[in-house]
């Protein structure tokens, strides 16, 4: 028996889940007998059967004797629901094939074991690099206690994100901005400063593709966002969360309102330069966020940088120069030279429309 | 016959020439006899041969009731050489193919009239696209009087082209530099401004590729520039040109010591914000120039782009961001809103390294 072809079909299933699984990792599952697919299965949200939960209720008792496809390794420890081991060795399933090892500390070959010590065959790293890719921030959120954070930055060819009046729309073009609502659909959050919030009134919701709206956060350490603003749209009806993070700078008065219009509203204590970045992720984590996408502006992304609190970059460039009295895309890092300078390595280049994009990694 | 496969063979031996024969343009022939090839030839340099004189030459008495390819329409009269046309009629040659029509407008379909006039039949426009391509500069000298300009730039991903503190070495790796030193030797000329000349000091030869120097050009209104700077290296010898752009507030002294160190000064009358950059290009043009790459500096390329002197931008963009406190890779536009931002159709996207170029087109 072929491993991959029957694992890309597993993976194939995972990403069904993809942006839907949060704090969860996105899994699929085949059940194979004769060489055949006889049931699958995939997490599609957290609180719902795992994969191969999911893949074994559907083999019924034909799960006897047959093979385990699985992305991810099976957990054995009770969480929202009971350990996958101990479901797959009351099925006398016979043989597990496993993509990813788990990175969950609490998992992290403790599955595999599991499975072993129970007499089942077990054949890890089938397409390990294609499963663990699948769920990259869950693989982040999982061991560091941080989301994957992409910085996502609009600009023309010279790096400017708006003219020197502010004009910011658009630099880049409808075929840009759908892809833009795609990864704000796959992000568990989508983030902005305070500046941009303001100045671009951006809603920040999921309208120009399919799929569930992310939670919005603004960074505004003196809460200066009116509830007008657009990000405000759809909060009361619980179409899109919001969550403020401010400071002990901010009035009273305008926590209580934002509070009143169905913000979440989060004090921290000021850090040099605004907000504490590091203890804003970790509330973002600890509210089961994976991945934040960091919608600008310039300020924020170049603390980010400095702070070497990103995981990757996508910078799409509209097809024009706007000139050196137009708004960074990155404001200052104060470098000492070109050797600190934050350096990146390229993943993709593509084409949207008229625009470049170029997504790099640390 | 199919024509396309010997044009192509033609477009070949055209290639050969490019970079060497400005003012005219690169030119390919292949005298063709019962399907074979049995002549070749190529303008080697201004003043040479054309193309088709020397696959005649190389044909004789052969070329009789035989098929001229040609890339570009033969000319029709006397320029460095006699036309060709004559020499054509003259050989007995029985079917003429050529490539692209000469946009010179002291040929411009003279050339196939004068064949057709004496019984040859001319076939017209076979990959006329490549083979006028191949002569994209040429075809803007010919028919504007001026050189076909190439803005070339060497950035961060966010648009800097040195650091805070002036450092500019190196944003982009060796690979990127050797591609440059490519364009350079199939430039006529290889333009900078004076603060570019003076901080970053460049030699501007062609030393990490192989191929003539161009001749250097650098823009400097008040003569600022040493005769100890790099761009007067090999001026005396004779290996590359210097030519320096100057404007009446230019001290006599200075003048006269960079004449004496070799270089070629001329001196216009001063436009609003440094040289009438249109003189200065026209200036090139009445030299044969009909190609200059532009290396730079942000204030050179943002006079450029307002004045709408260019006709190429390339970006080398190295694998970093420098941040906003950076130098600009375009200077100020003070453009009054994004509609009147310099816009581009994107040409080719490739990597050099760990470095992305972007060559677009107005």
């Amino acid at each position: 028996m072929a491993y991959e072809p029957l694992m890309l079909k597993a993976l194939a299933l995972a990403k069904k889940g993809v942006g839907k699984t949060s704090p969860n990792p996105a899994v699929g599952s085949v059940v194979v007998k004769g060489g055949q697919v006889i049931a699958k299965g995939w997490h599609h949200k957290a609180g719902l059967p795992h994969a191969e939960i999911e893949a074994l209720n559907s083999a019924g008792k034909n799960a006897k004797g047959s093979t385990l496809f699985v992305t991810l390794e099976p957990c054995c420890h009770f969480g929202k629901t009971p350990p996958c081991t101990d479901a797959i060795i009351a099925s006398g399933i016979k043989k597990v094939i496993v993509g990813a090892s788990d990175p969950n500390p609490i998992v992290a070959g403790k599955g595999v074991a599991a499975l072993r010590a129970a007499g089942i065959e077990v054949v890890e790293g089938v397409l390990s690099n294609e499963c663990s890719a699948l769920n990259e921030s869950y693989n982040k959120y999982i061991t560091k206690g941080l989301p994957f954070v992409t910085l996502k930055l609009a600009a023309s060819l010279d790096g400017r994100i708006a003219a020197a009046g502010g004009e910011s729309k658009w630099i880049t073009g409808i075929e840009s901005r759908k892809l833009v609502h795609r990864m704000r659909a796959a992000a568990d959050g989508v983030m902005v400063g305070s500046e941009t919030a303001l100045k671009d009134d951006p809603e920040l919701t999921v309208r120009l593709a399919s799929g569930r709206n992310p939670a919005r956060v603004v960074l505004d350490s003196t809460l200066r966002l009116p509830v007008t603003s657009k990000v405000f749209n759809g909060v009361k009806e619980g179409r899109a969360r919001l969550i403020i993070f401010t400071s002990k700078d901010a009035p009273e008065q305008r926590i209580k309102r934002a509070c009143e219009a169905g913000a979440e509203v989060v004090k921290l204590a000021p850090a040099v330069g605004g907000l504490p970045l590091k203890r804003v992720l970790k509330a973002l984590a600890e509210r089961g966020m994976t991945s934040v996408l960091v919608e600008g502006g310039g300020k924020l992304a170049a603390s980010l940088l400095k702070e070497k609190l990103f995981d990757a970059l996508v910078v799409f460039y509209g097809p024009m120069i706007i000139g050196g009295d137009g708004l960074s895309m990155v404001a200052g890092l104060g470098l000492k030279g070109l050797k600190s300078a934050p350096r990146f390595k390229y993943l993709r280049v593509k084409k949207a429309g008229d625009d470049i994009i170029i997504e790099c990694r640390p």
